[in-house]
């Protein structure tokens, strides 16, 4: 009998014996109060004993918090379209709905056949990669213990955070943009745009090497689609009697305010997703307590970034601005993406504040600029975004000051290029706006022939 | 002394001496190294191990599962409802939103009272069976480390089920069917013929002993809605006005199409726990990497569904339909849940990209047979469940494609003559339409007094 | 070499040669059906050993459930926002829309400035305490295995309970309240006055010591918050025009009962949450069996709700009321949070349909009283609070009927004083109403200057 069959016999026999009767209830109960005492002596030997003890339980609650996260940040696509679609008029909310749902199922066929493999190359030289198209989904069922969780649960949450960066660039540039260029454009920015840049930091590119943090994407996800929208804004133009030659600005108030609430309580929830299973793991008590973290920083962050823009908008206008409140939420949130772990609440507080405080600012200034974004996306996902990447060394010290800006910077000016070749082609190729006439009788009945309120009259 | 006291004396020393002392936070490190080393080595009896370690934390996880697959399609009722509030006429709506909140409801209590034991009757002739009335809910409590799970939130989790087959009905027959015989209607739906319907298969009756296969409801929950909205289509006939006397149809656009968006999202959203969830256990490493498989297919049916709605209608009708896309992606999802764990995603994108292609030749035909379906639900889980029911085999070596037709023919013909005679009945008793007038006017007015949108003037 | 090491070294060589081989994957696998056999034999033996088992795992989910709880509550801002914005005129959508996202986004910030502290003091005199100001977050990351779960998740949890007790207020007063004095308001009633009921049941105050039993918050949370409306709306009087000189009361009808069914639907979802999580604990196969029975009754109550409301309302006016409905289902879940756990599913039923009867007679009572309470927040928060509150002892032999009198009256004196004197505050020095010209033209105008539907035109 070798010691390998001993210690396994006696293992056995004594699980056998320790459990066998009722009587021995009290001993197992006296076992798991010794256990606690131990823990609360000893915490830091407990935790490490319960990261050790089952790999399996630890696999089985790192994948279930990319599978919640990942159904939390899909959500957010329904958040985005209901904002946009509560944002534009009544006669462009259809094609807004149908470019939000098309946005969504593009960018997962996009990003299976080929985003998440450059996005993820590998070894690879830290700038541009690929691990091939049409990623490997029969691996996918498998148990790999070594990466302590689902291979498809991860990719699932991957994917979501693509569909978001897409999601950005619809709502900025809604209102006179036909439908198929901006299914081309999508295809190009989830397949190939976004994952580049992602590759550069959680691929472990060159700016992972150099020290950049983005925690849950305030420049990877957000200043991307960030970039890309205002790129698109540009070379599409405004909407059609937006800006008066006069210098005189018409608003185009949205249609519905209710389903923009909506859209950014979506959001909100679909953010405690996007930021907490970010974290990557659950399945240690360091891990879940850093997921609890999150969570109330996301939230205090978008507390703040509300309050700040109904005391601003209040003390400026002599109004506490609806859709300002909105996107000063939005805004908190996107600024707390970068680092939403290191902060304590306090910080988290002014960090989310400052981006509400942000958006009452750039939103009237884009317009004196004449870039007209219907959403107030760019504000809010790209210079709240800037704003959250700068501010995370002010918590985390290992991260160094200028990395950031380089991230910053480089997003901003590899996204610019490419999003700008791709709407200048398409501008070139098949036309990027609807005819005037179509754009004034709006985009409902030209692209799509389904009016999304067919029964209201309007007084517009 | 005995050998059990010896034994578990020993395990009580080992453990309180293997974590007293700060500095032994260093061995159990050590040891969860080993543990992990092992774990790289050999999967399998690693993953063997996880199962056997703490039977208490796979019950937990079990159940788990059970409760977050059930608050996710409990919150499909809100899908059916927006999805159907939208695509109604305005004057429909606030019925049309009380017939969702009622028939959910009376789907839970039938299902205690009587629906669940004729699903899972235990030993039964196989056809049809009851274990009882009113569901002992004292037993629910109980730890019944046995079966694996909570028996509460595994009721929970087929009680939201029950009522997703009622939610189909209601779109079909939407603007011209009485509240009060919907409801009695609904009562028997969810009481007793879905009920049976499952029992054949998941309550191991005759469907299941032949090896039919329906992972998370294809046949026995689409499939059942859709036979019994098409029966009811039938004998309550189309709106008044839908269809001339010279053969021209008139289009009854719905009256909020972000509503009927928001709807397919929640849909989509509630899907990941449908078919998730229907893996009935994630305590293990395999399971969860199961339930992560799923997440990715069903995610991925769903974007194809869309994106192949969007590519027909614009290629057919040179523009992209907005409720096709959104029915696209419904089709895709009831598509892949007949067998959403085999495919790869390939398979997956293909599966469901012919469910949109379904949706899309099938609303018109049901038109040209003057079926009056209001939310297009006959294609969407009638016909695409049918054919991911029948697309089993495909990808699953060990369903016989004889017992899939089967199972779809059967649950066709049963379904069919029980909900005719149902809604026959009704018919003849009570009356299943209101008035012309009263139809004509709205059903909103005659039935609930409450108007959906009392403000807006119509332009109909 | 002492007994610890001995003791160490054993346990890793097990360890190690257990699983060092794919031959031992055997062993492991009877280890597993020994113990599995065990647990049938004897479950209490297994479930005390699955406690004993990982206080990292159970700390784990304990943590877990508090996520997906407070996440789940948060999402009820959502409902409340939904269901105010449907039930008020459309004049008023938007500011009611703002002040939803912004007395969350309050809460959040006095709950962490003082709230919390105030609710749970540690030591203190029973009636009033505070544990200081600004919660100290620095030690929210930690891993305190003691408490068995993480601090943050907890206050999460604790946080967006005390927001939807300052949405309830919205709801009653909405119309005809400024947003200034509502906010200022809501800082206090989530700051100090919320906290210092909780303090007295959750806080271990003089309430708990008697025996008071309110599990998760039928009069701690939605009494508190209806009598807050009541006060409200006794204080700031009926909106213009809506009782009549000669007696008549003017039916003010809701501008989008599909918003209001969505709503409904949310506040349902995150109910899950709210009486769920409320359990505090699921790492434990008892505490994760408990969630789950919790989850079966939160819902039959509500399903009893919303059939009591319609099989009332059907017969008493012949028309099936919607609002009443959906209002049914919110004073079914009203009447389960008190005590979720210890009924049967009949007595959950029995308990959720008495609070949709409530709801049936106590509308029309409110406005023979002349309360113009605009969603009907009174009975459904506060009258089915104090029967949920009251039903307590019916199942729970442990709770005497003396306590939950007590608790009662002394929440509704405190909070009726409290609320009162800073309503009549507010109301002295700023004002709570808009000019009688403002109300007319509707609040969107005068308070935000964004209309919630600008493009379509009205009856009314």
């Amino acid at each position: 009998m070798t010691t390998r069959t001993l210690c396994t016999a006696a293992l056995t026999a004594g699980l056998a014996f320790c459990f066998s009767s009722a009587g021995l209830a009290q001993e197992a109960t006296e076992l798991a109060e010794v256990a606690t005492e131990v823990a609360a002596v000893n915490p830091n030997a407990a935790e490490a004993a319960a990261d050790a003890v089952g790999g399996g339980t630890g696999y089985i609650l790192n994948t279930l918090l990319f599978l919640i996260g990942g159904f939390l940040v899909m959500w957010m696509a329904a958040g985005f379209a209901m904002l946009e679609a509560g944002l534009v008029r009544s006669k462009n909310v259809s094609v807004q709905s149908l470019k939000n749902v098309g946005l969504y199922s593009i960018a997962g066929l996009m990003f299976w056949f080929v985003g998440y493999q450059i996005a993820y190359p590998g070894d690879f030289n830290g700038y541009f990669g690929s691990a091939g198209i049409m990623y490997p989904m029969q691996e996918v069922g498998g148990a790999d213990l070594d990466t302590g969780y689902s291979v498809a649960s991860d990719w699932f949450f991957q994917m979501v955070f693509c569909a978001t960066t897409a999601s950005i660039v619809s709502g900025t540039i809604a209102e006179r943009t036909k439908i198929v260029p901006f299914f081309i454009f999508t295809a190009i920015l989830t397949g190939l745009i976004y994952p580049i840049i992602v590759s550069w930091e959680w691929g472990a590119g060159w700016l992972d090497a150099m020290g950049f943090s983005d925690f849950a994407g305030s420049t990877l996800v957000h200043s991307t689609g960030g970039w890309a929208a205002l790129m698109g804004a540009l070379i599409i133009g405004p909407r059609l009697g937006r800006y008066g030659k006069d210098g005189k600005m018409t608003v185009f108030p949205g249609s519905s305010i209710p389903l923009a609430t909506l859209g950014t309580f979506i959001l909100w929830l679909g953010w405690f997703g996007f930021n907490g299973a970010s974290q990557l793991a659950m399945g240690t008590v360091g891990d879940v307590s850093d997921v609890s973290k999150i969570f109330v920083n996301t939230n205090m962050a978008a507390c703040a970034g509300v309050v700040v823009a109904i005391i601003l908008t209040q003390l400026r206008y002599k109004k506490a601005d609806t859709t300002m409140a909105l996107n000063g939420a939005l805004a908190g949130l996107v600024s707390i993406t970068a680092e939403p772990l290191t902060p304590n609440v306090g910080m988290a507080i002014i960090i989310g504040g400052i981006g509400g405080a942000i958006v009452v600012f750039a939103v009237p200034l884009l317009d004196k600029l004449k870039i007209d974004d219907v959403v107030g996306a760019i504000p809010v996902h790209l210079f709240a975004g800037i704003w959250g990447t700068l501010a995370v060394p002010l918590t985390n010290g290992e991260v160094p000051f200028g990395a950031q800006i380089t991230g910053v910077i480089a997003t901003g000016v590899v996204v610019s290029i490419l999003s700008g070749i791709v709407w200048f082609i398409l501008k070139a190729v098949m036309g990027l706006r609807p005819s005037a006439e179509e754009e004034l009788a709006g985009l409902d009945i030209s692209e799509t022939g389904i009016e999304a309120y067919p029964e209201f009259t309007r007084t517009t």
